[in-house]
């Protein structure tokens, strides 16, 4: 009776011989093409691949395509979708300052469920059954995905050939000499990298052992190192209209646009890398390089110009939401309704985000320098608070007074106490 | 019966007449030069003077003596807390990975209550009746002090010669004159600085207003800029034992010695110039820019130490008590009993934070390129779990199924709301 | 110098002389007959009075209009907004489950930001320069009504004669007997009441001792005392439409009747009495007794019925908005800018927030003992969910393992340093 | 390749033939027989029962440790930890207030962390390499309990036979009657129970439903119903030290005691009982009705006196730490180590919660009418500064001026934008 013990499981996982016709979420790495031979090979079904363009750094849309449909798929679509991308998830994650743990700012959380929207919609177009995918059974991104399948086509079923099948790098490399498939890259890479328009990630090898200082050199792909960036200061503006960004320097043009003018700029003088120990959905901790250039400048800007039009409650429980926000974004909650009503805050806070940001870059720094805004709340009107002739001067000590009460009261209480008197022998200020 | 507003107001602010003799604290500048004259005028009480050194990087305790006993001060103290100042404030706010919105590391918030402390320890062994401060009526520190006083000693009355004097710039330096106070420093310095062991804090001229860029070169008084350091990186590397620094570059030496040897480094380096604009207590807005290299490197030193070895629930709710200490601290409520709870937690969280960091310096930049521990829970276990034959491969699938179960339900709900189904018929994955 | 200490200030509260005609807030109480002639005499400006009416309980509008108009003033009037009270004030602290510290659904501190935005629109209709109000100077509610008279208009003045005039008790009847004024009430009531639609509140007497029993049979206006309720049950069915109820016990009709009719039911089977310890604004805690049955049966309803439809990383974080908003309600706060983006939160929130709900009261209980929606989670699918077949009796030791991974890991690494040993020497499960 | 898709996966789940003695967690209830003769036919193993008293209600330990022998177990052990279970769990329960999503203060889920880890200690002095116990894969304990165990000892194994076999009720008692099993309650008994001192859990039939009415009078095991308790009130006075229930009416007594005394009075009283639906672990909602009479008595009086000997910070605060305490422990996360952060931040907070507090008893009511301490912020202190002549009345205005001065700077810059103008023509107050 214990014989089969997860047998009984309707899972989401589909089983040979359930799938017709498949979606495959294809790169055109060498995972992605070992893929859809194994799949082929294992579930026996038509394969549609979908390569995903989010504005990526360093992958070719187009050579996938070839590739795809050499090794057998039977059409090989591509879904331009960074512009997408930059207005409905990346804007997001502007408006919630999204950092997680420290410095990330989300770019692979971001991605995923708009890919898998994508691969949804694929689905449902060209009647296919399932979508397969090349996430590993460790990491988050399988959460991500198969998250947003299940909860947008739950009579979908998910193939994740990495997560099934048992091959080593070894078996990969063989299985692919073996059925054909050309090896171009280096096989030897120590790292992999995951990237889009708002930020590259790198893992493995050294990086993966927090006790070694990971080896930019090798490990960077955009950015540069500050010991070679110019060390001379260069002053970015970024102008935003409720806390999204809308000009650079002066010149107006799409969040996208931003995003991709910013991102060589800030590179190359060296900002936005963040070496991240962060805590995965499963518990587990795993040590990534970010490169995150255009994103931590905006971010920034972003950050100073909200504290700018904001009032200190404001400021102090904002912090809250974003964190939160981050935590869900990392966590693969984009579907969790509690981030609608995070957004909705957010989307509130921000009406009044709207004005200029100066942000310095040099040598791996990127500070805001600058700030103005119309809805500034320090505005002339303050300078006038702060003359000769204003109140403050002697209202402070009575506010003072009222504001520090109940310490007073229970500073004394407790001393009275411990003395063995009564409070009011001790009694508070006058 | 309206013509005396606040007449019977029993204020902690002391009325002449009221005092006999008054601890002033005093720093030797020119304001309290002035005070100590003004406060004989108008109170006429004898004055001891209280210089408090917190390791300031710019002052010189035993000139400010010389110069109190001149002016007529009956006794002039000098109160060397800076060991202590190290070891209960500014290691509660490492623990605390203490940042008031935003790169600012809490030194001058961190130095009042141990001030207004002594001052009352020294009111109380010299028998005075007053303690008087250099605060102005529009600033935080005032709120810090008096509502310190307030809460340790409620009896003792306060003078605040700025809050209440209708002097500006120019009568001041016509009542030194006057009264034989020795003007040696530039008197239209335009900045005006604060500063201890933990940072310096630099207001005032362009500063003041968040549109114009601030002239580095003019404010920082310790501080390369990243334009002017060297550039070549150099690593400290920090020992920590339950959230105490207790050694750099794998040498043994107390807090205040960390700080202190770590200072001129991290500065040379650049590290640890933040312009804030920050929302003072009052709600009104203000900027500053601060110099606090090592405590930069500390914080930033504990803060990925701290990740390495808590648990992701851990994690994200640490930063809010953090977020929650910051405010306090920063709002003068360094003896609310809110503040000791928010301790007790952090107490218990940092029992674990022992191992070694290692931070890079270089041009500005202070990221932490490695990190151990023995409480670390990214540990060897891992990879083991990491490997090839063990469980969570196929584990994740099923975790995934529940862990998204409710976002899955609450799309379906709406969905089928919106389309007038049952949500059975939509149902969840499977 | 030190003479006048406050004689800078440029304050909001009105001087003699500056006032040329006032509008002042009058229920038609004592207190506010006293005013008017004080303010007559000591201001020799015109007055307006103000009536406001939001559903009190206890007071008669037209009664107040007659006796301000004999008393003096050029003209008396009445806003009657007791439905925009219930629809723009009322029903903000049902979708945020309103509470403040155990059981006050903030009557009074939801009708002050009303009365003063209607105070504000009179005086600048009437051409008034000032606005007068009876409150304290040791309460919260000047804070409310002081505080969104600055937001609103800042130019105009403000008079608080109760604050300013120095009178006991039995000044106040000695002044209003010289005045011609017609004390009708018994003059040693120990109460002071504060009521509108949503709520009484009560204060005086023993109810200011919290070690004594307050005596409900004096205290109590409207509702029945447990004792003296009927031994039957009563259930009511409320009906809401995104967060709002629309209708009772199946009859659609206004928020405002909704409350009204639900009130005496819920009084007579003795809902919604609360004897709370508050904390005030200035950081004193006083002793309040509140009647708020129709609020108490709501407010139940309405966060049952949310927890139907929300996930539960929506049901814990809005526990924290409601806190929040709640103490800024509470706190003055209702202007603050947080407060509308904890309102666009909240707002989101109760989209799904329709259905009905079954409340049972009966002898001072009102428990919810049924609930439904269309969008509610716990529904049919979750039946076949939990049905034999299913999956989830498989899923759930995968799901355990990964759920509780990170704290087995914390575990073992606190305990291998306890030993001495190595985290791999104890690892984890399996 | 797929066919056994869970097949390498290293469970902690055991499989037949690993366990050669295996400690069973048994009521003595239908399933826990069943589950004995279950165990030693599929595993084939030693098997050693231990009934775990925490002080229930309803059952019989040695009735249950005879069964045991007569169905074969080798040895059948008693741990009456009930002493324990109120002074290490109950305990902590008390000063957080804790309360899952609305009146359920936790008793089923304070007791699995116990029980797993009696379960333990007995495994490893008796040599078993298992523990077997009865929770179905649908619910929150088999979290609770498999999480405890993975935690305390990774390398037990965990037999449980209900989410292992697939018998419905039908079965079970065909399987009972085959194997001897004396059936000795009623079979279609439609709810099921859970308890211990600190209450009773009820679900199953119309309790499942929530669009249904519980029935009482079949489901309360010994709570009175409102209708039936007496009408008149009883008041029962708690006396408190650091947070922790010492006496009650004056007599001093274990915690334990207390609550065995208090809990048959609140039950007569109607008090306590709650209809809940509450959101599990896994995402998923269901209905239970909660007896915790005693607790909700305790909670009630503990959160009075803390609120009174605390200040307004630390009473906003708490609350959310209490919110974040009540989620972990119901979510099976005893040992993260997040519970003890929060638990130091709660003692510290309880130190000065020492005092006596009367709750009134009626009619399913329990209300604190009075409450008295040392610590008490409410003294007499404040009738002081509530008297003629003291200073806030005049030192309100100012405070209030600056207490909303950031709401009305920014309404001002607000509007100043809306029409155009600059912030400065609107001006702040005065």
């Amino acid at each position: 009776m214990k014989a089969k013990p997860y047998h009984r499981i309707t899972s989401y996982e589909a089983e040979p011989g359930q799938v017709k016709k498949c979606v495959l979420l294809f790169s055109g790495g060498l995972d992605s093409c070992i893929m859809l031979k194994w799949i082929k090979e294992h579930y026996e079904c038509e394969i549609v691949t979908l390569t995903v363009n989010l504005g990526q750094f360093l992958e070719d849309a187009h050579e996938a395509k070839k590739k795809a449909l050499m090794l057998g798929a039977s059409s090989a679509l591509v879904a331009d979708v960074a512009e997408e991308f930059a207005d409905e998830y990346v804007v997001r994650c502007i408006k919630a300052n999204g950092d997680y743990q420290g410095g990330y700012h989300l770019s692979t959380p971001l991605g995923r469920p708009l890919i898998a929207k994508v691969a949804v919609e694929t689905a449902l177009k060209e009647g296919a059954d399932a979508i397969a995918h090349g996430c590993t059974g460790k990491g988050n991104d399988q959460v991500r995905i198969d998250g947003a399948i299940m909860t947008l086509a739950p009579h979908l079923k998910v193939i994740a050939p990495v997560r099934e099948w048992s091959m080593g790098r070894e078996e990969e490399i063989e299985y692919a000499k073996e059925h054909g498939i050309e090896i171009n890259r280096t096989v030897d890479k120590p790292y992999s990298h995951d990237d889009n328009i708002w930020g590259i990630t790198s893992e493995g090898a050294e990086i993966e052992d927090p006790g070694k200082v990971p080896c930019f050199e090798k490990i960077l792909k955009v950015t540069n190192s500050p010991e070679n960036a110019p060390n001379d200061a260069e002053i970015a503006e970024i102008e935003f209209e409720k806390g999204v960004p809308v000009a650079l320097n002066g010149e107006k043009m799409s969040l996208y646009d931003i995003i991709a003018c910013l991102n060589p700029v800030a590179a190359m003088h060296a900002v936005g890398v963040t070496v991240l120990i962060e805590d995965r959905i499963f518990g587990v901790k795993v040590r990534g390089v970010y490169e995150n250039p255009a994103a931590t400048v905006l971010i920034k800007a972003h950050k100073a110009l909200e504290k700018l039009v904001s009032t200190r409650d404001e400021n102090e429980f904002k912090s809250l939401i974003d964190t939160k926000w981050s935590y869900l974004c990392y966590g693969a909650k984009w579907y969790e309704p509690l981030m609608e009503n995070l957004n909705a805050f957010i989307d509130k806070a921000n009406e009044k985000v709207s004005g200029k940001v100066k942000v310095k870059l040099l040598k791996g720094t990127a500070g805001v320098v600058a700030v103005e805004s119309p809805y500034s709340i320090f505005s002339e009107a303050l300078a006038t608070f702060n003359a000769e002739e204003e109140f403050n001067q002697n209202a402070a000590a009575p506010f003072i007074q009222l504001y520090t009460l109940s310490q007073q009261l229970a500073y004394a209480a407790k001393h009275a106490v411990m003395e063995g008197s009564d409070l009011d022998e001790k009694a508070v200020a006058n």
